[in-house]
């Protein structure tokens, strides 16, 4: 089953990741994202499909075109993630040199 | 095709991401790992496979165990892409401020 909704998902293909770095230098239309990819342009609608439907990429209706735009503030679930890995991390390392200094006390 | 040295592609599981935080407060078996999940521990093995072949778990041999550790220097990997997305976003920003302080130094 795919996580469709999941943003680590979302973030998992090389493609999808290119065009969120894309999007964070403009907001521009499926066909102008498509234009930097060789390959069908089917496949890069349903890479935007499932970007904007985890979040990441927000469709905003201008005159007759549809532009994608990134949304940043979605990235901050991953920052969430990553700072809860490297508390727990650094915590372990912390408990460690408590361990270290109470055993060379006791050996003062 | 799934890049299974990809580690985008190792974190989009989110019993694999479980599995990181685990290995982030300790270093233990993979039976250790695997009693924290239920359904099959060859399911696990395998993500435990994937963990390691891209990187972001080492295998240690300590007598006849395999203990498994975090290698919490190969999720750098994903910061510096963050860091990269981000800072193309915020140069965005800073071209417009300065086009827009153009602006309205020329209407002074």
């Amino acid at each position: 089953m795919i996580l469709r909704r999941d943003i680590f998902q979302a973030l998992a293909d090389p493609t999808r990741r290119t065009i969120l770095v894309l999007l964070a230098s403009q907001t521009i239309t499926a066909g102008a994202i498509a234009g930097h990819f060789e390959g069908a342009r089917s496949t890069i609608s349903k890479h935007i499909a499932i970007l904007t439907e985890c979040g990441l990429v927000e469709a905003k209706e201008q005159g007759r075109e549809i532009y994608y735009a990134l949304k940043m503030e979605k990235m901050a679930e991953v920052d969430l993630w990553m700072n809860e890995l490297r508390q727990i991390w650094e915590q372990r390392f912390d408990r460690l040199e408590q361990y270290l200094d109470k055993i060379q006390n006791q050996q003062k």
